[in-house]
């Protein structure tokens, strides 16, 4: 009647813990970041990744009906070319989302100032934006930029890159996985990613770039690219906000050759995902601590997913964990109205692999060893539903106070 | 091209504004409140509502697969009844949820001192707890109150009985509609209710009780109680969960004999429950604004109740109205994801009936009236998706630091 649960996890990246960035890019790509003046404060904001030569690309885009015009221009960009990309532009500032025509053309344009900087057609420049919801984009000073942007790439680019992305991110996140070449070199999955912050609080956008020298067709990179998205980035939640701009993109340059094994590159890349899902949960806006929750046991992967997400996105739990609560009731009581079949005396769950809920009551762990674990900095939650073979997870973080402070005490 | 909406809601019953709570119970209808120690704090914690004799009663229940041991007792007599109950016994401070079997017999035992005190059958007696989950009840201290409670039952006590179920509730919550009789007399329909609060911080559990003195048979007050549940509880949310213990409790007396037309009492009881539903979101924990989200327009019924419910729970917007920050990015945002069908250059949307975003963009409302409109105790945002002939409507309140800190900050 113990708890079945106690896997823990590897350590999780935190955002904040002083993880070593990647030092450069995967073979072919380079990326130069500048200042160019599109949001207030420090840092640069615009973002630009070349390919020495047109890459296997693929994309995962929001499904937001409010759309982004950068999103669907990508998108036809990517059916158009056939799935090959030059360069991907992403500025920080300005969502350029619910902008409407003049949007589309500021895009058009950004995007055709891109192409002529790096000599290739319209169609095969991607590009993405973040920040405030019906902002325009500088659309002038971004044009300006670009062909010094193009005069400066670089491979050893990874953390300008990734910090130019950033919104309210406390870090840049960044990865990198290596896995063998066939023809017995190393092959490099590089990622970069910004989380679910706010400028000037508006609206969370998750963005993310995996880059790698593999030798891989569109349709295969597309593929992964879904494999990897589906078991990442649609596991994690800071507050239930799918954005106008969220968009994970892939590109292949080809460089290093076919993995090995392709499998291992499909495993990389969903392996690298996870890594920067975690990141972004981890650095959630006001986030102290990370929340893993992991179902297993469910009758079916739809009921495994909802159960995992359902504890995951309570506000109830999510305080709980905040206020350092090993609170096992609203655990239960999310977990009730799931919608997952399970017989409520069967299902047991851990906390960081102590019991914490079994045979229908509290499990009689230690209770100081379990409020110590719900005070850490990363609080896994194993539930087994014992109701069958599936398994699902969801990354989120606690819910604070100044997650509240950060998006509603301003004066626009 | 201006937006459509404009309609406002009649004045809204603040729980804090100071409403007049009715001062009697319809006919056939008696209460008592007692402190029975249940809880920690001062004030009563124990309510006892009886009839003179059987009288019609219906349900809805929580569909939280760990539904409190009262919750799935009452289910059980309501069915062996056929639809009657003689009383109504509701604690606060324990929940009675995940207790197991000990927390069964607790119940039985509690519900058959009610049927001993009143002179019943045990089937007769419907009741139920709210409070901490996985908390027993002090079942000793209760079966002894019981027999007191009942010799000092009386009509004159909505405000004791609202009271005596209130947990983090600011202020009790009763209402009351009055439609003709048949006979050409009146007929009274009171109801009482407590909200989305957390004892000890726990389980968000709504609880209301509509009690009427009309003639109705048990299966006409259970359409009437579905139907008016589906329009008002149903619609409103603090958190997004759904308790162990949600209940919602009609019992009628018969006492004045039947409606004049049954359509209005149908009317009268959705219309009271629509109030209590307000007043439990203008009362959600740390809320300091009521947000009323009214769809229209849509293509499909169930198109207008999830843009509504999108919208509505969406933790931007509603750290948004707590800023008092006409935010319509996030609005559009949320909206765009809800899976409803639009074209979004059709879409209009108002705040207390100023546009607010029309034509793909802003609509060129004052700036000042809608920061104005997003400062006042109650915003109303109305949504035209101008794709179809449907309606929703979703109740909340704002999110705000104070709803954290009330979940998370303590130590348990």
């Amino acid at each position: 009647m113990t708890a079945t649960a106690g896997r823990r996890h590897p350590p999780t990246p935190h955002a904040a813990a002083g993880v070593t960035l990647p030092s450069a890019l995967p073979q072919g790509f380079s990326a130069a970041a500048t200042a160019a003046g599109i949001r207030s404060g420090p840092g640069d904001d615009l973002l630009l990744i070349a390919a020495d030569a047109p890459a296997a690309a693929a994309g995962v885009f929001t499904r937001n009906r409010f759309a982004a015009a950068p999103i669907t221009l990508s998108r036809s960009h990517l059916e158009a070319s056939g799935g090959w990309a030059r360069a991907l532009l992403i500025n920080a500032g300005a969502a350029n989302a619910a902008t409407g025509e003049a949007g589309r053309a500021d895009a058009l344009r950004s995007m055709a100032a891109v192409a002529a900087a790096v000599g290739c057609p319209p169609e095969e420049v991607l590009a993405n934006s973040t920040g405030v919801i019906g902002r325009r984009l500088p659309i002038e000073r971004m044009v300006a930029a670009i062909p010094t942007l193009a005069a400066s790439l670089a491979r050893d680019r990874v953390e300008a890159a990734a910090r130019a992305i950033m919104t309210t991110d406390t870090a840049p996140k960044a990865a990198e996985r290596r896995i063998a070449a066939a023809d017995g070199g190393e092959i490099s999955i590089v990622g970069i990613a910004k989380g679910a912050g706010m400028i000037h609080p508006d609206m969370a956008t998750m963005i993310a770039v995996v880059l790698c020298d593999a030798a891989v067709p569109p349709a295969g990179l597309q593929a992964s690219l879904w494999n990897a998205v589906e078991r990442s980035f649609h596991r994690i939640s800071i507050d239930g906000d799918t954005s106008t701009n969220d968009a994970v993109f892939a590109l292949a340059s080809g460089r290093r050759g076919e993995a090995a094994r392709a499998a291992e590159l499909d495993a990389a890349i969903a392996d690298l995902c996870l890594d920067l899902a975690r990141m972004i949960a981890a650095d959630g806006e006001g986030a102290t601590r990370l929340l893993e929750v992991e179902v297993r046991g469910a009758a079916t992967p739809q009921e495994a997913r909802e159960a995992a997400r359902t504890i995951g996105s309570s506000l109830l739990v999510r305080t709980a964990v905040a206020g350092g609560d090993p609170n096992w009731g609203r655990i239960v009581a999310a977990l009730g109205r799931s919608g997952a079949a399970f017989d409520p005396h069967a299902v047991s769950i851990s906390a960081n692999g102590l019991p914490l809920f079994a045979a229908g009551g509290p499990a009689g762990g230690d209770p100081a060893a379990l409020a110590a674990a719900f005070a850490s900095p990363v609080v896994s939650l194993a539930v087994d539903l014992a109701a069958g073979g599936h398994a699902d997870r969801f990354l989120t973080c606690d819910l604070t106070g100044e997650y509240c402070r950060i998006n509603g005490d301003y004066t626009s």
